[in-house]
């Protein structure tokens, strides 16, 4: 199959019997560009038919074509990943600094959902609804690097990126925002397979996720922060108190008996306007987005669903809204404290994880930048 | 069974059928100052014994000497109320206004749980962990109403009553607070029986509570405000641009799977101080209040718990502190946009309702408010 | 659109507004052999448009073209019902009985999932991927009413439509059942919307669902039993001891915080024969149905779906096989008691209900008793 | 603190640490027998203070005098072991086994809920309000492997401690039984911790637990069973087609979202008799048992509690019923199949172990074999 003429690229996935490799897996295996190749996860499962080596837990079926896929150790050099045009990456972070390292010097391209090279300043940190513009400091990290062909783009953190597609739809309309709250409440497929013992959920909220706020408040400002003008740097703004930079952020993150779907409360502070509710409520619906112009197949046709119905976005029913592709934003309102409030909802494990690598590969296609 | 030498109070309860009536029963069943002796419902319940008007709730057992009381309907003409020296109210915001006025009519004390007068410049609206002094309030309502004996107290919403004890403790501490920012993730009891549908929340987040964030941000100003040198006058110091009060409080309240307790996120900037978190800490670990100075039955060991592990307070685990009489605090840690951040929790049915009634009815008894 | 050269066929929906009513709606907007012409309600919802009238429920919106359609009442001469080739019903049992009727005075079709007519000797009771031949008794049903076009049929409930598919296999291939022993686990879609109060059933069981075992009983032998030769009468040999019928069924049922698919686990003992566990899977396996030798459009490929991971089927992750129109069968194991023991799972919301009836008029075009 | 004028008796815990074990600290932090002494869990946690070796699950809080005692090595020579006169056991059966048999070589006492032993035929396997009588093999027990002091008594499984008890009473009652079907709805706390992945079971039923359905048919009959009259062998009956004894026994276990409290669906055929379903409920009402006649610190003052109401037992409202140390039983009725059907739950931490554990102790210490 072809879309527009183009080659399907064959691809790798790393970690790929975890909970974000089972959904590239499913999000693969009819896609337009790609077709998978390679499956590599712990040596663990290594030398296994697929089928027999994870525990799927989604509710499709494992495509056909992959059940009896031999799964491969995650080394560059393991059968079938030289030939990959793209390898994306779910893997765990304690292993994925390495292993990812290891098939960039091996001059593959890595689409990352691990956190590990986020904050690398060679490292496009990609939201796909937001930042793709960021994708041009690939040139100088492979430059910097010595590399001809491989590379490595991260995307972020599912509650980050939740958040950054309204507050980007903010700031085109109403320029830069001075002070960001959050509340997170985020659902137990975001920590994977175990995962969180039901005993700690069941009739609970657990109010503390490791490292999460850090994430969410840092990972803010690189997405919507700049590239200087010879693409080689990004500017961070980090001030002289050591506050993470332009935008102040501050998060709280909680774990709450969802099984998909990030919801966060959100309270926001315009540097310089003061816009209506209306006119915000505007722009949220009418944010486009780069994605959206090059039209790639997983760009959804909305990238924010505002909701009009007062208690709506909720996980179990918008979380499916576009693919679970877009963000669903709702409850629009003054804050008494700072400009204006709302809810967010994203599908932490496609839009929040899988969908945004996928589809920031889709875009590095269209730009020539996987071949 | 008397307490210092007093003799039981005959006591009456409104809404008895209902969520918070069960709570009351269950707490009032071996009391050491108050003794049931009337049961109100609606008409459709009056008449039959209590045991077959209720579709019980709780996981102990309806006492054995009110399974076959006769439950009255809300009158103050009905058998019983009258010989009673207070009346509990766990009445519907729907019915609780003209209900509770005919009992005051009567000459009857009550202290409701009802949001109806809470607002009322007559009325005190207590947190029996924060503010008993505003009983002193109940010679001018008594006057100004012409009334020998009757009165109203009420308790505050259950989600503004986990947040002001800590805040009450961070003002005696630290001096006024300027800002609070607060987002709530609660339970499915605050919503009475039968409630929330399961089918709106397994599985999801409801981010919307009908009237929540308006009474979180308006009642806190109340609670934490004084009273005039004659108290005769709360002083609530709105502000000219119509915001609620001297603290600035912005609300967002979700529903969450969880059966009881109601935990908050929180974030805080004090007008004048700076405090170290050690120092906060300090305060809501040594907060002490008037319920525990006059050592009422209801009275928590510790008003404030602080947890110091870093996933705690969580309502599964912790609601049931102090039987479910004080508030946990959390997660206390420096706030990137205003002083300090953190997590608070309370069994919104115990210390969210019932158990502040009655607590505040322990403290009109030690001041000689009921005879 | 049209399916083998058909033209579509105008429906109506009678309780549309209700959790069945949303399925069909769901289910039926993109329909090869209908389109939905009138939708019917409580008259608390006619007149309005179907968006203001109805609480969606599913997490696919509504369809455009249905959101702004006006609600009519439930009878035969409100706009829109008379030129529908078919009506579905998902009526609450309270309404549907005479509702139905006047229906089909009015010489209208109507296939219902109520259970008011499930067991009158003139309606057939039909589970698509079972008993469709029962259809033949229609002829008899109109002549005895003297009715030119109208008629009823009915679907099974959702319990027994998940139980009778392995049934049905097990006796397609072994002959006659003498003895079921069935234990239901039950989501909380099956009691609608709002349906079960989320406090009876987080971290719950309810161990009863008021006239379901007494349905399940009864209904499997009316779908298991035969039609005379006449096609005139149902054989449904209830026995002198006042026991249902030919089978002898035992059933319990429970209500488990599930939100779709209903578990049922299930012992069986054989008139006749003695079948191996692996004669009996591979009955499961190849059981083939008149709605897939019909190949309508809802049939599924396979009826019933037999796993054989040892943990299998479970509702969350196989309810939505095949479009929820299958039926899983999982554990088929010896029984110590009874001959064999197996898990079995059905979609209550599509196959054991919406898809059903859809799937039954499928047949019946595909018949000629719809024109 | 003592009883009757005894001492209390040092114990010691083994898998302090587990679901299990925190379950022994609760229940036995204040008991009038035993007073904990020594704690032993895994290497890992050996010698640190148990409240940083332990993640504590339960709503109360650790006990303050066990939160800074320094946890032991499995041994019987680790600190403390030696003066303990019972050790508890709530370690994994994939230890049990070598630990315990270490413990009862060096002449302790131990009281086990692990499997290892239940089928040892030296070892009782006790229901403490069912069969204390085999306590009565000790003797033959420490006679057979040359011990002066040191033997092992064993509990049940949790599901069949839930369902032994109803059986029990009705065998005193009416006599043997010949068949029980049983399907059970299991927490999850059933699996200890972490134990169930919350992927695994929110929204979800897993229709297999590991071993459990064996454990069920196979302990029934040897708790059921009777010992020979020279105390030296138990009364297995296993039948000759390799069924497991007098009672067939056929059980599905399931797993549901419930925390605490195993539910059962259960039927059941008398071998000879044919009781009336009052007679039947009046025998589960007036069942006593020997724990009862002792009068042992844990013994519950009803056995089963019989439950009038349709829709009971329900695991969140009735498993704290007598402190956890009963069976509930409702939903008594005729089965179309066999006898009767009832519903029966237990709190499976509780009655379903820690508690038999203990109150098989109590009754070892009333008749002498605990000094």
């Amino acid at each position: 199959m072809t879309s527009g003429g183009k080659k399907q690229i064959k691809v790798g996935i790393l970690g790929a019997t975890g909970t974000v490799g089972q959904r590239f897996i499913q999000l693969l295996s009819a896609h337009p560009y790609f077709k998978i190749h390679a499956l590599g996860a712990s040596s663990r499962s290594a030398g296994q038919e697929y089928a027999k080596a994870t525990k799927w837990k989604l509710n499709t079926p494992i495509p056909d074509e992959i059940k009896t896929k031999v799964v491969q150790e995650c080394k560059p050099t393991a059968e079938g990943f030289a030939e990959c045009g793209v390898v994306f990456s779910g893997l765990d972070h304690d292993v994925a600094g390495d292993i990812e390292e290891s098939f960039r010097q091996s001059n593959l391209i890595i689409f990352s959902n691990a956190k590990n090279y986020r904050r690398d300043p060679l490292c496009p940190l990609i939201v796909p609804l937001v930042n793709p513009s960021h994708l041009s400091i690939i040139a100088h990290q492979k430059k910097t690097l010595g590399l001809e062909k491989g590379y490595i783009v991260t995307n972020a953190n599912c509650s980050t990126t939740g958040l950054v597609v309204p507050l980007a739809a903010l700031e085109k309309g109403f320029g830069p925002l001075k002070t960001v709250m959050v509340t997170t409440l985020q659902a137990i497929s975001g920590s994977g397979y175990p995962g969180v013992p039901s005993l700690d959920i069941l009739d609970n909220v657990v109010p503390h996720i490791g490292g999460e706020e850090e994430k969410i408040e840092w990972e803010t400002n690189k997405i919507l922060g700049g590239l200087n003008s010879s693409n080689t740097e990004f500017d961070l703004h980090v001030s002289e108190e050591g506050k993470y930079g332009r935008i102040n952020v501050s998060a709280t993150t909680t774990r709450v008996p969802v099984i998909d779907g990030h919801t966060a409360s959100v309270s926001v502070k315009f540097r310089d306007s003061k816009p209506t509710i209306e006119e915000i409520q505007k722009a949220f619906r009418e944010y486009r987005c780069e994605a959206q112009e090059l039209n790639v197949p997983s760009a959804p046709p909305q990238a924010i669903v505002l909701h009009e119905a007062p208690d709506r976005p909720q996980p179990r029913l918008d979380r499916d809204l576009h693919n679970g592709a877009c963000v669903s934003v709702g409850r629009v309102r003054p804050c008494p404290v700072f400009d204006v409030k709302f809810i967010c909802l994203v599908d932490n494990v496609r839009l929040g994880a899988a969908t945004s690598s996928i589809m920031n590969a889709e875009i590095a296609v269209e730009k020539g930048l996987i071949v």
